[in-house]
């Protein structure tokens, strides 16, 4: 099955109202599963997560960007989160056995419909035309306000749509990347100094595995200490070395993990190796699911 | 999700457009999903896989059945397989959030139908109204041949169905089950003995795991041995503890596991018990998987 995951991040988090027309889209669309709805007001900026068919989910995200651009003025949006447009920015994640270069293509024919509607769009992640834009934050510094001048200015021209400000709609950002897991592991015991050294051994800026991002924090109410990670690429480097690593340099400490935690969701491919590592199945795929022949 | 899988046996494996046709009505039924059809000309046998929604699957049984009897006759059948049946024996099996008790429920509501069409119906395993009619073998024993005869038996009239003998159809088992896991263990040694001694130490019937069917064998190829078992409740005797049981009692004879085999499908609710224990992912549920928010 190929699938592809969408996650819109909208500058509407007030008004439920509106919100509602908007991922009315979404509910409205064959084919597209929509998995959750998080507005928060402080930001006044809704996350939008649905997925589906790859083309039922592209038209479902053009359908509900224009009732977006139809129904939110930048010109009178304020929220503590930053942002540069109305969509301000959607990241498509491949599942199943859609590729990340499938996910790119969708990512490219959203832009350049968004485009088409007078709309400047930049592509970031693996979506990215040029190494400079692959980071969010980077295409967003100077947010709404500042971006009339960044249109203007050398090497800020848009990948797809006008190179003119839109006062109303502002600027959308699309990209496509790999699926992230976001896992905890916690370890029996109050001293955060062992998490973060545990941390720094585990993340790739540190010396350790490619697609870990870590940090050592503290859970003061139970009395451990907690290595909260992103897991950004499960194919290369799976879930259970980097758990199994962590088990090892707590030991040098004389620390056992207490529990790990799996923070939202995560694709099935996702538990295929520790599937196989831990019940040395060596030839199992997850096409061995019973389910799996129901997507 | 509620999904009920479904395993027909029908007395055909030879005549491939026969075949076609009677599994037809399962290709032709919206909402359900044909996984596989296996036909032995020697047995002269076909085994059809399918599931989807419950109430789907109940009605494409029962158009399954309807095509099974029109085109068989058992006064013409022979094969190596014991068998009662133009339809033989049909178990249902429950998957995702469907209850074992509502499994029955479909068993009995298909048994009453196919009993409505002229053909005694028998209730089997967790479908049996009692208890010396809960393995299918002893149903089953005499065969069509034997059936006139056992029909007029006292204490084998049919639970569904008339009570005297359909010569063209035979007579139909019907019954639900718990999905079971047929897994391998193997040993890295070649001394079967062991493969016999840590079989006996995990099945049931010599003191093991309650939910463990088990026997040791050689594979003289490899040079090695194996445990192979059918585990016939994974919630209760999950995969892990089985495995790890074995690792256990190999360890004693210095003997590691290589490898181990997953024969077919398995539901993926089998795997969450696994994950849980080795990932030490104490809250974890299936529900975390992107993908089961598709059923």
């Amino acid at each position: 099955m190929k699938l592809l995951e969408c996650v819109p991040n909208i500058s509407e988090g007030r008004d439920l109202d509106t919100i509602e027309r908007i991922v009315a889209a979404i509910r409205e669309s064959p084919g597209v599963t929509l998995l959750d709805v998080a507005s928060d007001a402080d930001h006044n900026r809704t996350v939008i997560t649905y997925l589906g068919e790859p083309q039922a989910v592209l038209e479902a995200t053009l359908a509900l960007c224009t009732r977006a651009f139809a129904e939110i003025d930048m010109q009178r949006h304020h929220g503590g989160h930053p942002r540069m447009g109305a969509v301000d920015v959607i990241p498509f994640i491949p599942l199943g056995e859609l590729t990340s270069e499938e996910a790119v293509s969708y990512a490219h024919a959203l832009g350049e419909a968004i485009g088409a509607m007078g709309i400047p769009v930049y592509f970031y992640e693996d979506a990215a035309t040029r190494p400079e834009r692959r980071n969010l934050a980077d295409i967003r510094r100077g947010e709404y306000e500042g971006l009339a001048e960044k249109l203007a200015t050398p090497g800020w021209q848009p990948d797809a749509g006008p190179a003119g400000f839109n006062a109303r709609s502002g600027a959308t950002v699309v990209g496509a990347r790999f699926p992230l897991i976001a896992f905890n592991v916690n370890l029996a015991t109050p001293d955060v100094a062992v998490a973060k050294r545990i941390a720094d051994a585990v993340r790739n800026i540190r010396g350790g595995y490619r697609n870990v991002k870590a940090m050592g924090l503290a859970l003061e109410d139970r009395g451990e200490v907690q290595v909260s990670m992103n897991l950004v690429d499960y194919r290369a480097t799976p879930i259970q070395r980097v758990v199994e690593t962590i088990r090892f340099e707590a030991a040098r400490h004389g620390v056992l993990i207490t529990g790990c935690e799996l923070i939202g969701l995560a694709p099935l491919a996702a538990f295929e190796e520790p599937l196989k590592h831990y019940l040395q199945l060596h030839d199992f795929t997850i096409d061995q699911i019973v389910e799996t022949h129901l997507l």
